[in-house]
């Protein structure tokens, strides 16, 4: 029988790389964040899904996108020789599990989810292996309201923050660029999609770099001159196009936000392109404008043909992905995380293992009000443990020692104040109910 | 370049075998579930933690059994050949992470999270390849209030549904396992492990199998009769041995939970093994008594060498692992699940598409006063749109018509009433104030 053999050196108590171990303190601000983000998120009637970790692997293969399908791609194949890959991004879920139900699903469809993601990739500031990602869509609907929406529900998420007067949204469109690229410079579908990938790239290439690529994807120097005319044109050269597709929609979409209050927010740009291959409408990307942070946080696009891949239905969405990482990043920057602190109302010393039983007696009760409570599980001095109840940031402290065992009384202890006061125990139950009843208002 | 293939055929939307899909109302009970548990968790003091889902495979070779390793686990190999595991249970990664703070975190330690988990298995009722088990420890403390406390909290977790009147706490210990075993018995310490895991497997085989398996294992007829007056004996064969080590401390936490109450709930079972190789100490599994549901629901047990794997720091734990499954099928049985249904208070119909501003400026601050609210987006019959409001399960509709609009008011309809009122543009904020009120009420 094989069994694991004596270790001979300690294994490593370091998370795999690119990903992290969420401590108690880390764990509750992602919690925090994640908290706040679902409650805006179910304010705009969006409903909570979730899929599997593991998916077929041709799910990818058919739409995500070659770089992610090539290099980043986590997958493995089980002992029936299926080939599985940790989902990379959530949309080829939601459009494979819309499609089960879409013709009982009353339209449009609203869902969101906070999987994790895997990417294989150098691990960096804001890219890790391992992420989080807030994921809504939109399903149905005219693309001219549920575009609104969905960038409303964007600036709403990071204005429930304080963050909004930080928030760019800049927006494109698809069809407008699909447009300019092979109906106006030519290009094949082919160049087309390389050219959205390499300026989708841009930030990251020198500008040498950049022609040389745009060279050995077949552009001439003429038409590089037309592409960098369209990258640089503001909204008033969108407007101007009212009959060429994708620009009127867009420009309806900036006016309609502009109407709503959002002009400061809302940006046309014609640079936003995003990576993946399944958009065909509006494409946005939210960025933190702040000279520190000058990235995008989030952003999302519309996609007509996901549903497709599983059957003849036809459903078009818009959604978008907020990585764990850039929201608590951009928080953080702007001194808006929301509070995480610890949150225990009662420790209980153990200053005699045989007052253990009456203890425990008491934070039953204590519990089923409502408040959380620990008891100490070793007899020690009451110093060490009114430590340790600081350190958990305890906000009273019920101490039974010998004379208060004799007199029937803790003594407790408020320890924010230090104040100090005797409680009979006939009367601590409702000590206990004055603190629960505190607690809810 | 190379570009994925247009498909020739459709891609299945089925979820891969052994997982599952959450729909929104699957998500939500889930969620209503795991929030419960939490909350309970959250009273005794426990604090969140979460690791990330693969790990090195080397952390489950070392502790975990040989039956999971080598036959259900999911690893792969990433692209600089680090070989990794996605986690088949959290126990390791907790040892891992206190392993880094052991000397700085208040004693004890109690960590809870909620990880999903991975093994290949074959799908049946209760089993699934991928799924979520809340996973709650407590390190240090001296074991004999610990192990009173973690029992506590599972039989308060069930009793938070209004369950325990079906719940059994069965509990064993290895040192008395292994007392009986090596000492009495005289087994080697490899046919010992191997009668605990063919005993913890004996439910499943037929009487004559699991006695040719004990041949096997080297156990002469008079051990056999031995090992079966050891496994049917009762809490009386126990408590005669107080001094046999392990026997001495399992009486007395049987005592004291006797004594707080938990008499009717907690059982001494000498048949409760444990599969996992760490275990050292008190061993324990919940049991559901009802005669169609006799089974496992949970279980744990303490450990004393985990942290051991990682330097010379040792903090003995003790902890159990709840899976999302069992724990839903018991409440499901029992008719115990909580409340789960949508909650949408206010569904504004869309009858002409120029109203659309006037609905998005509503929907804003109802939305800021805590209301859900969600728009159709697509202009359509009123008919219609009462509907899909219904399905939504809206508590109110907010009708803007061509009349409403002449008039500047709007109809509320309470859907579950049918009552419908009229009320004034300018009256809209006051309606929704009280809305919100009567919602945290």
């Amino acid at each position: 029988m094989l069994r694991p053999r004596v270790m001979s050196k300690f294994l490593s108590n370091q998370p795999y790389k690119g990903t992290r171990d969420f401590f108690p303190p880390q764990m509750r601000q992602f919690q925090a964040v994640m908290r706040q983000l679902a409650t805006i998120v179910e304010r705009f009637g969006f409903e909570p899904y979730d899929g599997p970790l593991l998916e077929s692997f041709e799910l990818y293969a058919a739409k995500t996108g070659q770089e992610i399908v090539e290099n980043q791609l986590y997958w493995l194949e089980d002992r029936s020789k299926r080939k599985l890959a940790i989902r990379p991004e959530m949309t080829p879920t939601l459009a494979r599990m819309v499609s089960q139900q879409v013709m009982e699903l009353p339209k449009p469809i609203r869902w969101y989810s906070i999987p994790n993601l895997w990417r294989y990739e150098r691990p960096q500031r804001g890219r890790l292996r391992e992420h989080w990602q807030l994921n809504c869509d939109i399903l149905g609907g005219d693309p001219q309201f549920a575009d609104q929406e969905i960038l409303r529900l964007s600036h709403a998420l990071i204005q429930s923050f304080g963050g909004e007067r930080h928030l760019e949204i800049r927006v494109n469109h698809r069809e407008w660029i699909d447009e300019v690229f092979q109906n106006r410079m030519k290009l094949t579908a082919e160049q087309s999609i390389q050219v959205i990938k390499l300026v989708d790239a841009k930030a990251k290439l020198d500008e040498k770099k950049y022609i040389e690529a745009l060279g050995a994807i077949g552009l001439q120097t003429k038409t590089i001159d037309a592409l960098e005319a369209f990258l640089e044109g503001g909204l008033d050269s969108l407007q101007s196009e009212s009959n060429a597709p994708g620009a009127a929609h867009l420009s309806k979409v900036i006016h309609a936000l502009n109407d709503q209050g959002l002009s400061s927010n809302i940006i046309y740009d014609p640079t936003i392109m995003r990576g993946m291959d399944y958009y065909t409408g509006l494409v946005f990307e939210i960025y933190d404008r702040s000279p520190e942070n000058r990235r995008a946080m989030f952003g999302g696009g519309r996609y007509d043909h996901l549903l497709g891949l599983f059957g003849k239905n036809r459903l078009s969405g818009i959604g978008f992905g907020m990585g764990d990482v850039t929201i608590q990043d951009f928080l953080q920057t702007h001194s808006l995380l929301p509070d995480s602190t610890r949150n225990l109302d009662v420790y209980f010393t153990l200053l005699e293992g045989t007052y253990f039983p009456k203890l425990m007696e008491w934070a039953t009760f204590f519990r089923a009000l409502g408040l959380s409570c620990i008891t100490a599980l070793e007899p020690g001095k009451l110093a060490h443990q009114l430590k340790v109840a600081a350190k958990h940031q305890a906000r009273h402290v019920v101490i039974l020692g010998s004379s208060e065992w004799d007199t029937q009384t803790v003594s407790i202890k408020a320890l924010k104040t230090g104040t100090q006061s005797e409680v009979k125990w006939a009367n601590l139950k409702r000590w206990a109910e004055e603190q629960a009843q505190s607690k809810q208002n």
